[in-house]
């Protein structure tokens, strides 16, 4: 057996064995190997019954009759030796812990064609379960603009926010990706079975937790900082205060991922997480595009401000306009207080105003000249 | 007559022959005082035609009579050297004109009993004319809040945001001051004649161009500076792309003012251009009290973080939530899985999920454990 192959069945080994970010095993992993760890832990029987218990448990594990029946299911678990590793997770061993989670996971479980190394360019979109129709809105539009311009998108399959940006990438047949707390071979949420079995088809279904598994607090925790290390940076939709979303966000600051905030109205308690993070520094977005602007370290989605179409006003000579500029928006004045408002000589002011007259910009009434329909838009 | 008195005459005459905000004559003011400057413009009548024309409307001015007549209709001219100037004005001496206007001006016309050096603790609350209702609700309420606090509000009294917020100040009986871009005599727009009547009743309005004089673009340009420079921060609270009030925020931020933003819907025309405003770096506030906590530079007004209510979940012991953080979320586990997730001795997790189950946190079911009610929320 290749040693690339023993690593890997040292990984399935452990993956069975501890919880998703777990702090204890991970960093001993990241350090001394996979294959060294699970040596130490089966020798570690002779030391005492809780030992004896976990190395009893690791000597049952069969990780090759596991990988086999995954395979058989459609399902692959992709390791850091891999082509396929999306190499964003590493920058998790660099990271410290956030409510006891943290480090690169063992591996990670894979439903779906997509390969998980196109995830370079992708951005996780994520939000609040209860969101608005606004939020729904936002997300998918968000989502479609960047999966229309070959970005993947990530997010957690879960209601509201995260199913409306997979939707969204759906739309326009984007490549899109859902992190799961439970294993790959489960649908959770339920409701969400059939956009699951769809993602599973056309993008990927990925997890840290082995197959089989179910969802916890702490598998969702340990979730949000694959969502977040997987991609380039994260957008939150809407997130009520104290939202799960907000720890995504809280993972992609550490690890120096764009943390990016779409607002929504004040009013709104679904944007008052939103609203929070923005204020401590993420940036404000408003559309994909300006997403894309702020993810595209090559500059190919610079954005060029909109400029509003050019009025009347934009057209006439800085002569001209230094006339207008100098009548009355309301009442009207005679030319003469125009000619010194404007500092233009009298005969010159009476000229632009018949000019300016045609153009609809200035009217002439009985009390003098004032701003026409044109000149006040 | 005393110099302060001959200062103020002059400073009449000038404010009658100049454009407010003008660079050819404030500067010059600053420099050598409005005495001098009105001589030197007197004695050159001698230099040719328009110095000529200059010097003899110069001569034909009669500013005791002006300020006379002004006095009479319940307006007075403050200077520079009066105890009421409020000496924020002074700071847009140091400060590049903008759209050709800029400079301390010579003085500034007032109707009303608020006293302009109390705005040493103001706001600026400005923004669109075609407001949304969502705009008009969020200006009022900050203008409410902060008025309610001992702060004044000033704003320029035009359609939308503006009115609104001098509504908010009024319905709490708050401070408030309107900026005009025509004579504080005017009543511009005609559709607010009430409300200004009743600013001039019970707070103040404020203008730099002369009694009689009407309202032109040039004007409003000056005009927004004089807003920005009276009060400690400018909140921009709905703004179209190329929004007058992003004049005013301009100026807020080049006189070292807080320039704040309210966010809105992304999908609304009317949020364009604070969310613009923001992403260069305005700070976003969703309300009053956001807004006192900046500008306070007492620190009187700092903010405790809303922290949502206790649940079920923060009031049990870290043992128990550790066993309930290893409980799935759906679908049910036996209580020794629950016991490896959790890193918790069998027994203790039997005695655990017993407690928990009591608090309506978890719940057996044939399947096994998982999260009841409670501890799903």
């Amino acid at each position: 057996m290749s040693s690339a192959e023993r690593d890997r069945l040292a990984r399935v080994s452990l993956s069975r064995l501890t919880e998703p970010g777990d702090l204890r095993l991970l960093p001993l992993v990241g350090e001394l190997g996979a294959v060294k760890v699970h040596e130490l832990l089966l020798a570690q029987g002779d030391l005492g019954e809780a030992a004896a218990d976990l190395a009893q448990r690791l000597g049952d594990e069969d990780p090759a009759r596991d990988l086999e029946r995954a395979e058989r299911l459609g399902m692959r678990f992709v390791i850091p030796s891999d082509a396929e590793w999306p190499i964003g997770l590493d920058d998790l061993s660099g990271v410290e812990p956030l409510q006891e989670r943290g480090c690169t996971p063992l591996g990670l479980w894979v439903r779906g064609p997509l390969r998980l190394d196109s995830l370079r360019e992708s951005v996780s979109i994520v939000g609040a379960r209860s969101s608005t129709s606004y939020g729904d809105h936002v997300a998918g539009e968000i989502a479609a603009t960047c999966t229309a311009a070959g970005w993947g998108v990530v997010s957690g399959a879960a209601f509201g926010i995260d199913i409306a940006s997979h939707r969204g990438a759906f739309s326009v047949e984007g490549p899109t990706v859902a992190v799961l707390a439970c294993g790959v071979d489960r649908a959770y949420p339920t409701a969400h079975r059939d956009q699951l079995a769809y993602l599973v088809k056309t993008g990927a279904v990925v997890s840290e937790a082995a197959p089989g598994w179910t969802a916890t607090r702490v598998r969702f925790l340990a979730r949000n900082r694959l969502i977040a290390a997987l991609s380039r940076g994260t957008v939150i939709v809407e997130a009520a205060h104290r939202s799960g979303a907000l720890n995504t966000a809280n993972w992609a600051d550490r690890l120096s991922r764009m943390v990016m905030g779409v607002p929504g109205p004040v009013t709104s308690a679904a944007s008052v997480g939103v609203h929070q993070l923005i204020r401590r520094g993420a940036t404000l977005v408003t559309r994909g595009e300006e997403v894309l602007e702020l993810l595209d370290a090559s500059g190919g989605h610079l954005l060029i401000e909109p400029r509003a179409p050019e009025n009347a006003r934009d057209k006439i000579s800085v002569r001209h306009r230094q006339v207008l500029d100098a009548v009355p928006v309301h009442s009207g004045a005679r030319a003469d207080s125009i000619a010194r408002a404007a500092g233009v000589g009298l005969i010159e002011v009476c000229r632009s105003l018949r000019s300016l007259e045609t153009h609809g910009l200035v009217e002439q009434r009985v009390d003098g000249w004032r701003l026409g329909e044109l000149g006040r838009a």
